[in-house]
């Protein structure tokens, strides 16, 4: 009675997508990451294979013409994908799949598997997003008012989405998370072989 | 964002209805049960405006003619309806609206609220519904095996529904009804008003 999911997982830059993944993946060990593969630079905290598969471009162009990315996208001059053989695999076992991907990319998943579930993360107002962008001192000024042009853009994109969750708190967030997971994996349409049981007494 | 919700819950006799139901209200204040009315006589244990709104045959038929019952449906000889007055109001006020009824009244609300949330309560397998339902005393013979009967007939139903809940203990079928309606409250479909907000950014 537990289906795997593919739960994709958009939000703008600043709105704490990260954190919130890694409550969850703390909180079930049926929680798996979709690392993605880049052909950007890593920062300087990050590593290969954790935050992402570092790329170079011909090597990302490899990819994609071997159909090796289930998704991907260039975004800021860099290109972003999912590797596809490690979600099927992990979603066949039975096991919740975690994308973090921007809208472009959900949306182009959403396609290709209707199943899926796409939440969007939202800060409590416009302004608290800011406030966190700034805070977290990562970005140039010029940056911070690229990524809430951005975020004002995905948000166009809000209606595409199945659940909209507000990270009003990191545990919160995670809650939320939480139960849609529980709530999706209830769902009639993917426990189809646990209904035919039902049916056939 | 916690829009009110209809959330419809059926399940064939002996799975654990009214107690999972019971313990949702306890847990939660914006949970308002659904009193349903009937043209049965009251149990033992059973009292007016709380299991029930008793009425006579003829008074039933009225309130159908009257077209004040949001469903109803005659089932073993007795009427049994939901008065709409009640539902609209609750949900108008954001809470959540417990309706207990069984499958063709299910299917008949979400014809004329296709808002409304589908949940079908299974027990863990058949033998236990067969030996919850002996083990509560209330039946006879005759009434046990036409009930079991009867639970073979709504499971035909089971795809017609949104979400299956195993009750395997109370405690988790309870905890499985407040993620789905934590989650049902995050779909962007019942927040329109959160997203133009956020989209005349």
């Amino acid at each position: 009675m537990n289906p795997g999911l593919l739960l994709v997982v958009s939000g703008p830059a600043g709105v704490g997508k990260g954190t919130i993944v890694r409550k969850m993946m703390e909180n079930d060990t049926k929680f798996v990451f979709s690392v993605s593969a880049t052909s950007r630079v890593p920062r300087a905290n990050e590593s290969e294979g954790k935050n992402y598969y570092y790329k170079t471009r011909e090597q990302f162009e490899e990819m994609i013409k071997n159909d090796e990315l289930l998704e991907w996208v260039e975004y800021c001059g860099n290109y972003y994908g999912t590797p596809r053989d490690l979600v099927c695999r992990e979603i066949e076992k039975g096991n919740v799949v975690i994308l973090e991907i921007e809208v472009d990319g959900a949306l182009n998943v959403k396609r290709l598997f209707p199943d899926c579930v796409l939440c969007f993360i939202i800060p409590p107002d416009f302004d608290e997003l800011e406030k966190r962008l700034r805070g977290r001192g990562t970005d140039t000024e010029e940056s911070i008012i690229s990524r809430l042009s951005r975020a004002k853009e995905e948000f166009k994109y809000l209606d595409k989405y199945d659940y909209l969750v507000v990270n009003d708190s990191i545990e919160n967030a995670t809650q939320r998370f939480i139960s849609i997971v529980q709530a999706e994996q209830m769902r009639t349409n993917r426990n189809q072989s646990l209904i035919n049981k039902f049916k056939n007494i």
